[in-house]
């Protein structure tokens, strides 16, 4: 058949992961932990399995699990969505992004997004007829230039694509960036879909700036978060968005007929652990700061230059100083002869991305990141 | 937001089951068991949970269940596809169905089907900016009339999709089907996806005549399948597709970036039962057809014409002898007022459908058919 994507390959992640099993490397790549999730949750799955909750979920999701979003999005943002009309459970963060963007892009719509940028949002947006505009920002602080956005917007503008903690700057916005945003579209018939699936993974000051906390922006908005990275069990594919009841029934009606319903023992599950264990999630920012700083130590003898990283389970490093290739080059590279797998950057732009920046995931157990530093200390 | 989908609603089978809570009736509507499935299965899911198997799997589906669906296939038709290149693992034969439409369908292109039709392919075609034409089937056989067929096809035909064992109506196939179709299409260039979520469930004399029997039409195809039927597990949401590496490559496309990957220990869990029980799915037929038998039985004294069912856990009942009602208002009644939830055939429909036939699913236990049938002799 003719491509209806022709230009795209497999993902950098697909491709990483598989060069690191080839050469037995050291796997920061893709984005996974490298140790389990809690035991009570895998335990609460094995009892719904065991009880027989193993038939079609409501299509929206099951109400347990709705309400424990709506009640933990309530203590988190001071916002509680309405459990039936607002939230709806989907096949990871990524169905929910793939649903947003086909339910609220038409042909010929304009959308706009920051680069570096997680790599599936512009296929989706390319199938559902519309047309990319991708800023991009600049290193290190991947600052949005507000004047320039505004000069973005069109009549055909629909969308506004943003990602806070980001994927894979490891940066975050603050609230006076939501508020920033807001100004400029709130005259427009301008939707926002706000990827936050780092949400728990925050180690800004003020905490994570949720599109939820905003008034105005969250009637506007597609909020999409993800439980794979939040209770470290990214093979469960569970994510869900939150948006205003007119939003929601468009959403619905395109996830109806592209997953249906979602894994119900699963959920049942994943509902249980955010009841009765919030203190999992009140904890991971503490979590995973300590595996931040244990790398970015580990690195300190390094001549790679660690970027601050204020969010997700993510780090940039800049290797100028032991390497001219570019940065797919050097991954490769990498991967192959020092035994670490990495990401490059360059993959998340759409214009030429000149700069020697690499990401290191940093989700895995501290004998995996001594290693993995023990290994770019050699460099 | 303006309704990309203005027409839809929520599906039947979410309307009907609701309404069967609501008036507390025997739900024979929507498709699912109200049995469990194998302990052996449910037990190796926790297994795998137990010993962290948590993380995403490969997004074409882990190694172990696409070799075993490999070698299940070629068991059943005398075929092998090729584990790596020919194999999807999806959410449910939903995704499938979806991805299969996405990657063939472009604007314009035209795709035809047959009627009474299940309700997931068109919105899927009219997102991917296809025209549907649907060609109306009459019962009692629902036979294709192959002139008729071929005169619907033009240069713009792009898709056919057929399904056998046939949800709503219960009929199957035969491979002199499959060979007129395969001499209409083989000149031109013309897909075809083939829903085969039954494909264990079928009651026909020759066996269920998948479209991978056939070795030229397979090499055009994108067969779907499902384990939830398989294996009594709706709502695991797990389902695959086989098509030639040329078209899996699309099809893998637009999968990485709906869903990215299927849950990690179920896939692996239903590996182990394909490969350890092939007896399940070899028995499925003789366990259905005991369950048909006893709700037709249970039938022969109401004043319901049972149609012969030939495959799926549906059969068809003809209520004309009973009332006058169109059949969404029949199974709007019957709900209320006799407490059984059905299926309306003409919600399956493009054109009227002025048959007095509804849809009742038997994949229960005994003592819920007989108390269902009990009810049904009350008309
Ligand atoms: C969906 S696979 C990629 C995982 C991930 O989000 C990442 O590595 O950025
Ligand atoms: C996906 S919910 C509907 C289940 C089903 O396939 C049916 O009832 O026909």
């Amino acid at each position: 058949p003719q491509s209806k994507l022709p230009a795209l390959g497999t993902t950098i992640f697909t491709q990483m992961s598989a060069l690191a099993q080839k050469h037995n490397a050291i796997n920061l790549s893709q984005g996974f932990p490298d140790f389990d999730g809690p035991e009570y949750l895998k335990h609460q799955l094995s009892v719904h399995v065991a009880a027989g909750a193993n038939q079609y979920a409501p299509m929206t999701g099951t109400p347990a699990l709705r309400n424990a979003i709506a009640a933990k999005t309530a203590l988190l943002y001071g916002y509680q969505p309405d459990a039936d009309s607002d939230i709806t459970i989907t096949s990871g963060a990524t169905e929910a992004l793939y649903v947003a963007i086909t339910a609220l892009v038409s042909a010929g719509d304009e959308v706009i997004s920051f680069d570096p940028s997680y790599d599936c949002y512009a296929p989706a947006v390319q199938l559902a007829g519309g047309v990319m505009k991708r800023i991009q920002l600049q290193p290190p602080a991947f600052k949005v230039d507000w004047a320039q956005f505004a000069a973005q917007i069109s009549d055909r503008t629909k969308v506004v694509i943003i990602n806070t903690p980001h994927n894979p700057t490891a940066t975050t916005w603050r609230a006076e960036d939501i508020d920033q945003l807001w100004q400029i579209i709130a005259e427009r018939n301008i939707f926002v879909i706000s990827d936050e699936v780092y949400e728990h993974i925050c180690f800004a000051e003020n905490g994570h700036a949720s599109v939820l906390r905003h008034p105005q922006l969250r009637q506007r908005a597609v909020t999409v978060s993800s439980f794979g990275k939040t209770f470290h069990m990214t093979g469960w594919r569970v994510g869900y968005c939150v948006a205003p009841a007119a939003i929601s029934v468009e959403l619905r009606k395109i996830h109806q007929f592209l997953t249906f319903a979602i894994t119900t023992p699963v959920q049942l599950a994943l509902a249980d652990m955010l009841r009765e264990h919030p203190e999992h999630w009140q904890e991971l920012p503490e979590f995973y700061q300590a595996k931040r700083d244990r790398l970015t130590q580990g690195l300190a003898n390094s001549r790679l230059k660690v970027l601050p990283s204020a969010g997700t389970y993510f780090l940039l490093v800049d290797y100028s100083d032991v390497s001219d290739l570019d940065d797919v080059a050097f991954c490769h590279w990498l991967v192959e002869h020092v035994g670490v797998a990495a990401i490059p950057l360059s993959v998340f732009c759409a214009e030429p991305f000149p700069h020697k920046l690499i990401r290191l995931c940093f989700a895995k157990r501290e004998a995996t990141l001594d290693a993995a530093a023990e290994r770019l200390c050699q460099l």
